[in-house]
């Protein structure tokens, strides 16, 4: 049995604590927000939970074997350093830390204190992503040849970060699960129209050693919610539509055509090459299979299935991504 | 009325003949195409066209006042030149031509001997550009803030120019249509995984003066074809989506939300934030309106809705974008 | 403060459970059902609902003002009327009653007790259905020419009703709602293709004395999820989609075209005749309204949005469609 | 050689002429139209084809070996009468006749002649529905347990038949291609808003000896156009949209569900039970196939695709149905 603690009672938190109570092998013992308003909430719902507004109560209880930190971005690094410190597996909302420093600074801690830390890029548990991991792994794609997401909508601003760092992460994640593949550099454009100067609006590219690439469209004012990941392959292609409420994807059997005058003709009336098929995906809570990965990474001593050097993996992207935006897109390449 | 003689008569010059056989106040006096099978074509279905597979011959014919030239891009310059200097007009496929010395070249000469350019951008002439430029103009979204094109499709490879220079012309020229300031630099970066090293697929960042950007996405190698261009204003925002049958324009009240935790959940619920509009478009053949305000700027002496500068305009885009892409991505600025 | 018992905590009890525990002025008292497990999951969830296997424990509670009968159709009548006999108000689960005789003995001791009968069609509550009230009776779509409805999907057989009575009653009552004219009479054809000769796909003809006309189809056996009302009026029309996540309502203005042979050319190719528009519908729970008007109709002795009449009329329609498919699609004719 | 003449030169006459012009062993001698303008349209794209304004001067024709007619329904009978008394194969535009009565003196007379009857059911030649019909006959679908149809759009009202006329022998003629038990009766409701009383909007419900049933909706005034055939087997089921572009044809994996809680929980949010498979449909001109398929009944002797008898069993449908709905929606059996 794992005694959890919880840091960070907002919007995710309710999700995190739900699946958390609901993990076999796994009790969740306290929760900490600084907002009261949020603790009685909790208490309501949940009365055998404890409660606190101190970070430092929670990570210094005994009891607590694990701490769960879903808070903003900034805070990830000194609150897992404490747990971490404390003798206490982490498991870190994404993206992992603002930096690379802090990431290899809290992997190099916990590889000393042999605990364990996930970063929670819960999009990998999805139906969705698993089954299209089977696809490329059994195969079935051919070579990969790029990789091609939009995760755009409207109006849900971030205070302290820009669009990528709010909204790349899930995609990164998926891309470095897909594609084992590193990247070389990145080259990143965007424009703000806030007084903060974070961007709103950006476009990362992603190169590599191979003829692979990968690029991010990023957008927080598109009037329509679009979140769309296109992977092609040299023998099929996929779709992956998240807006989809159940044709989520889609393989394609496609194949080029020389341009000759009739075959250019018939193309463009017909573009469609192949058969699709839409494999039946398995409807779940992507999410409680995370916390189940946790907990089971901590009693059976494994990695989970996001550690932190694919958080970290993570974070370089986006540092670099950050760099180049700052440099008007000059390419950065990844140590 | 003015007689022209066409130069190409693939898939495109199909349509052109066919329009301008339509157009008033204009006669088709020759075709000129180096397969004489398809000149075949030209006989069997308008008899009175006279047919050769010699240039010369056409451009040199005393009778033919207006050249309209269909061919692959990198001759647009060499024959268009030749009937510039032989007296005759010039309409020239999009893109004008293969560089911004050539289209100099040419509207130089064209202005010294008081002659028309025409540049085939039909997408200007069909009801739904036609409409936003109207919503635009009327200052119905407000300052705008981006313009995000994905223009995308399967296996229709060019034998002679990467995918930039084949698609991106389309929506360059809707940008600039729509949007008069004019552009500082561009950034693009893509990929092949042809034998040829060109692109077939390429991203295109255009950066402005103002907070104002463009971005292009443009691939052979998608397995959906779309055709999407999101314009965002600071009081509407504007989805042209070709590949709709009928509902082709939506324009969106939106407005942008502080993110508050009860906003939050609030929008990942519900992200719409107003009411959304579908003007009725204008079902026309754009091509059509194009051929007719060709042969009215010859006999009205005006300026044709896309002359020689504007042809320029998006070469200079393509150009640098080449440039940068050669480079790695690297910023070109435009002169 | 009304104290409320509710019988029946299936997959629709649950949800009006905690709507209930979520409503202003009204307390949970109880919660019964045959099974075990079922109240096991109540006294986890809410620890302060008592609970019980036996429904004359809770309908005989002194201290329960009114009972909410969540269970299958047969049970409607009798548990409504012990509760109406021991003074108790009720709300009950669509479809009212499994006969017209029923609704109307439950309508009659209601009356005569001074109590009040709610019936839960919670789709009148929608943002959707509101908003379209507000147009219908704005005069925005003109004189109502015709409802069509389809409502399919897969596989949810009920064990006890045929489709038409799982299924029409949404769509029924909003009929009911929108247009105030009665029906006269009723046609409906079905198929069975299980043993126990329940239609699993049947379609209802809804005549009236004026030249409006209502349509339903329903079906358990497609392989697409199917949620649409259609209605046509003189001046525009409205599409109601239930499945779109957020563009449910759209309103078309049209206009009809007499057949001439050019007409009729440009119709096929352009079908639409004018705008759209898409409202913003609030995004809301619907059931929290329908129990917060059950309550404020006790607390204010008012009639509830729907009340026992309303639900006899959608009764009065099924139980003819019922006779009519029974007698092979023969004409019923409404009392 | 086969030397047509076509009667009647509107919309549909059109098509049919370039198709017959293109097809091989066939040539046009004569096209009829009352109208000299349409005639006129005729000179000018096809120099070689003579006009008349006179069906007399046409039929007689010693030169002409088959008659096309493409004339309002009412005519067929007597212009396909006389065509076939003057020893002249006939090709009607669908509806075969206005009558049962008319068809079967028809296929009669041709019978005695030795000669050739086409009906222009064009859909069954398009790749969807030839596409269909293999999984059909293959037994993929497994036994097909009913066939529902939608036909709707806006403002495209027939001066002479009702909707159901207009509209249904599509699909009706789809039906009998692809489900060989004969339809014992038919149930028809509808409604009309024009003062001529010719219904806009109607139903048709088909009934069969076996637990198949098939059901048509027809509408001249809906706000979208939608053409969908819903085709459900006890193995798989059968989505063919006709509106869309390119994915006409959708096949699912299904299977029922017994109703217990936790399985309408589940199915409630994931109503798809299996893959979903979109076949490669081949992109042609169905009506260059029809035109093909007739001359070659003619010059082999063999039955076309859709014979004389094949148009006489939807006209029994159509009759059966006009004459329910003029009864109020009674059951008329087919003889």
């Amino acid at each position: 049995m794992v005694k959890i603690g919880i840091i960070g009672y907002g919007y995710w938190g309710v999700n995190i604590l739900r699946n958390f109570m609901n993990t076999p092998q796994c009790v969740v013992g306290k929760v900490c927000d600084q907002r009261s308003e949020r603790l009685a909430l909790v208490q309501k719902s949940y009365p055998s939970v404890q409660v606190t507004t101190s970070t430092d109560e929670l990570i210094n209880d005994p009891a607590i074997d694990a701490v769960v930190i879903v808070t903003p971005v900034f805070l990830h690094y000194a609150l897992a350093k404490k747990a971490l410190e404390q003798g206490k597996h982490v498991l870190v909302e994404k993206p992992f830390t603002a930096s690379v420093a802090e990431a290899e600074e809290l992997i190099e801690l916990a590889q000393r204190k042999n605990l364990v830390i996930g970063v929670d890029h819960t999009f990998l548990f999805t139906g969705s992503v698993q089954r299209i991991k089977n696809l490329v792994d059994a195969g079935e794609l051919g070579s990969i040849q790029y990789f091609d997401s939009t995760r755009v909508n409207l109006g849900l601003f971030q205070p302290d970060v820009n669009v990528i760092w709010d909204l790349a992460p899930h995609d990164i994640s998926i891309l470095h699960y897909l594609v084992p593949e590193r990247p070389v550099s990145v080259i990143c454009t965007g424009q703000s129209h806030t007084q903060n100067r974070l961007e709103n609006i950006a476009y990362l590219s992603v190169n590599y050693q191979s003829d692979f690439m990968a690029h991010f469209a990023c957008s927080w004012i598109s009037p329509v919610k679009i979140r769309r990941i296109l992977i092609g392959g040299d023998k099929k292609m996929c779709l992956y539509d998240d807006v989809e409420p159940t044709e989520k994807v889609k393989i394609y059997e496609t194949s080029y055509h020389v341009n000759t005058e009739e075959e250019k003709h018939r193309m463009l009336v017909d573009y469609r090459t192949g058969d699709i098929f839409l494999p039946k995906i398995a409807q779940k809570e992507a999410l409680a299979d995370m916390t189940a990965n946790f907990i089971n990474a901590i009693l059976d001593q494994t990695k989970p299935l996001v550690d932190g050097l694919a958080g970290l993996a993570v974070v370089q992207v986006l540092e670099a991504a950050q760099q180049s935006i700052d440099q008007g897109g000059k390419e950065i390449f990844l140590k």
